[in-house]
C-alpha cells in the first residue's frame, strides 16, 4: 500500500468502468476519498447499498467539489453535457479524465466546456465485459489489460505522469497515442468486430423467426461467441458508432471487400485461396496469445452447465 | 458402466473429434473395442503413445474389419475417398456415420459407395475447440451439447436408435433432421460466423503490417474473441465452405445487406436504428444461457495471464 496517487477522486457515471475503478483504487489504496454520483437514484441508491464509492453524492457538482481528479464514466454521447454541467465546480488545478471508447469525438465535445484552470487527460481501458451497470464492476478488470492515455496538445506533463501512475496502480500497462490513431485502432480491434457481431446476430435473430429456437439449441458451433459480443449495453455502442464514424465505415467498407473475395473463392470453388487466408490468419491468434492478451485454454476454458 | 452399445468400433481419422469419442466412449464404458485409423505415421505413433484407441491399425482396411460402427472422422472434402477404401471390407450389417459439419455433400459423397448390406447414418456432434490433431480431445466434449443425426431415407430405424445411444451414452442431447435443413442451420450457427470471423481477422491483419504489433496488443476489446474462431483448421473450413456453398452463400448475403443497412444508419446518424438493434440481439444472448448451450459468466470466465 503505497501513499495515495490523488486525495480525491469523483467518479461521474457509476457503470461496469466506474465500479471497477473504484474496487481497483480501493485495492491499492491509490484514492484517498472516492465520490461518485449517477443520474438515476436507483444506481446511487445501489452504489449506496453495495458500498460502491466512499461517499455517492445527490449532484455531479457536489461530487466533483474539491476533488483532484474527476472521471467522466457515461457513454460517449453524454460526455459534453456532462462536462458542461460539472465545469463551474472543478477545482483549480485538478484533472478530468474520462474513459470513453471514441477519442476525438470526446475531446471536440469535452475540451471546449473545461475553464483554462484544469488539465485535462483523456484516457480508454482496454478492458471490459458484456454486462454493465453498478453491480458488474470487479478490482481486477484492467489487471495487464491496455490502457491508452490520448493527452491533448499542450497538456502539462505531470498532469498525465499522475493519471498514468493511477491507471498502472489499478494494474494496467500504459500507453499514450494521439486521437486520430486511436480512433482507427479501435475501429479495427474493436468498433468494427462489435458491429459486426451485432450484425451476425440479427440475421440468426429474423432466422430464428422461421425456425424456432434451433439457433439458440445449436449456437455452440461458433455464433454463441458472437451473441456475448452483441449482448453489451446498446447505448454506450450507438455512442460509439455515432462518434467514431469515419474510422468504423473505413474499416467496415475494407471488411466488406475481404469478405466479397472470400465469396467468390466459395462461388468458383478455389479451395486454395481459402486454405492460404484461413492459414494466414491463424498467426495472429498465436500473437495475441504469447503477449498475454487471451488464454489458449480450448474454447477460452468456458465451463458450461 | 452398462453394457457396451457397439463390441467393436473403428475411428477412421484420429483427430480432435474422433479423440474425443474415444475418451467419452471410455468413460462410459460403450465400446467393446475400439480400433483406429490416421493416413500419417506420426498421428497413429501419437495415438499409440497416448493409447488414443485400443488398437492403432496400419490401414483403414484393417481398422474397419469386422467394427460394427465405423465412423468417419476426417474432413468433409476426404469422406467420398476414405468412403471408397473401406467399402469392400466394411462387416455386412454394420453401421458406417460420420461427424462432418456438413451433411448433404457428405451423404452424396460417401452414399454411393457404401455396400447394400451396411446402414448409413450421418451424424455432427455440434460441439468442437479451436484445437485440432489427436492430442486436443477429452471425454466431456460432447457433455450437454447437441449431436444431430441426419438418417438417409430408408435408414432402418434399429441401426439410427443405436447409434443416438452411443451419442447419449457420450454424454451428447440427440436430435434427428434433414440433410438439407441442417446445413442451413449451420450455415446460420457455425459456417458463415466463421467466414465472418476469418475476415474481420485477416482485415486486421492487413493493417497490422501498417500499424506493427497494435492489433494484437490492443485486442481485448473485442477482436480477440474473432481470432479464437479463426484459429480452426484451414483443410476443415475450407471443405465446409465448398460443400456447404448455397446455404453459406444464402446467409452471407443476409449478412451484407442488414451489415449495409447498419452501415447507412451510421453514415447518417440514425442512433434510434443503431438502439433498436442492439436492444433485439440481446434477447438471443439471454436464451442461449437459458438453454445451458453458454455460460452466463462475464467474458466466458476466461481466466488471463
Ligand atoms: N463496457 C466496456 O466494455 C467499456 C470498456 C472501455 C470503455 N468503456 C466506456 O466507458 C464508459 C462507461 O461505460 P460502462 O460500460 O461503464 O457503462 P454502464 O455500465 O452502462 O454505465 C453507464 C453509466 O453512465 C450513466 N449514463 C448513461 N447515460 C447517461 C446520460 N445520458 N447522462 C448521464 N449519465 C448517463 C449511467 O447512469 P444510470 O446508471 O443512472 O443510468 C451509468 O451510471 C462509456 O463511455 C464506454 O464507451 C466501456
Ligand atoms: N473441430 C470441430 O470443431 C468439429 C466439430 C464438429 C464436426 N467436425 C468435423 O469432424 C471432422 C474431423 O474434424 P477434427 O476437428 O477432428 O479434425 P482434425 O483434428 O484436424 O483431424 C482430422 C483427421 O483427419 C485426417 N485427414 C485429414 N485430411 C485427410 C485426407 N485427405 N484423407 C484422409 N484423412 C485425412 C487427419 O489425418 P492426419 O492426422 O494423419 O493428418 C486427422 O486424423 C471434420 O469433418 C469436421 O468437419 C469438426
Amino acid at each position: 500500500m503505497s501513499a495515495p496517487v490523488y486525495d480525491r477522486v469523483a467518479l461521474i457515471g457509476l457503470g461496469l468502468i466506474a465500479s471497477s475503478m473504484f474496487w481497483a483504487m480501493k485495492r491499492a489504496g491509490l484514492a484517498g476519498e472516492v465520490t461518485g454520483y449517477a443520474r438515476s437514484a436507483e444506481t446511487r441508491a445501489t452504489a449506496r447499498e453495495i458500498g460502491l464509492c466512499d461517499r455517492v453524492c445527490e449532484t455531479a457538482a457536489e461530487a466533483v467539489e474539491g476533488a483532484d481528479l474527476v472521471v467522466l464514466c457515461v457513454p460517449v454521447g453524454a460526455m459534453g453535457a456532462v462536462a458542461e454541467q460539472i465545469a463551474p465546480h472543478l477545482k483549480p488545478g485538478s484533472t478530468v479524465s474520462d474513459v470513453g471508447s471514441v477519442k476525438q469525438a470526446v475531446i471536440d465535445a469535452v475540451g471546449p466546456h473545461l475553464p483554462e484552470t484544469v488539465h485535462f487527460v483523456p484516457s480508454h481501458p482496454l478492458a471490459g465485459t458484456e454486462h454493465s451497470g453498478p453491480r458488474s464492476g470487479f478490482a481486477t478488470l484492467f489487471d495487464n489489460r491496455f490502457t491508452l492515455l490520448v493527452p491533448v496538445e499542450g497538456t502539462d506533463p505531470e498532469a498525465t505522469a499522475r493519471l498514468r501512475a493511477l491507471w498502472e496502480g489499478m494494474g494496467a500497462n500504459v500507453e499514450e497515442m494521439d486521437a486520430e490513431h486511436h480512433d482507427l485502432v479501435l475501429a479495427v480491434t474493436s468498433h468494427a468486430p462489435h458491429l459486426i457481431a451485432y450484425t451476425m446476430v440479427g440475421v440468426a435473430d429474423d432466422l430464428r423467426r422461421v425456425t424456432d429456437s434451433e439457433v439458440i439449441r445449436y449456437s455452440a458451433a461458433g455464433f454463441r461467441d458472437f451473441t456475448r459480443i452483441a449482448a453489451s449495453d446498446p447505448t454506450m455502442w450507438r455512442d460509439v458508432f455515432l462518434n467514431n464514424k469515419a474510422a468504423t465505415l473505413e474499416i467496415l467498407g475494407r471488411f466488406t471487400e475481404e469478405l466479397f473475395a472470400l465469396q467468390r473463392a466459395i462461388r468458383t470453388g478455389d479451395g486454395d485461396q481459402l486454405f492460404d487466408y484461413f492459414t494466414r490468419t491463424r498467426a495472429i491468434r498465436r500473437g495475441i496469445i504469447e503477449a498475454g492478451q487471451d488464454t489458449d485454454a480450448p474454447d477460452f476454458g468456458r465451463v458450461l452447465p
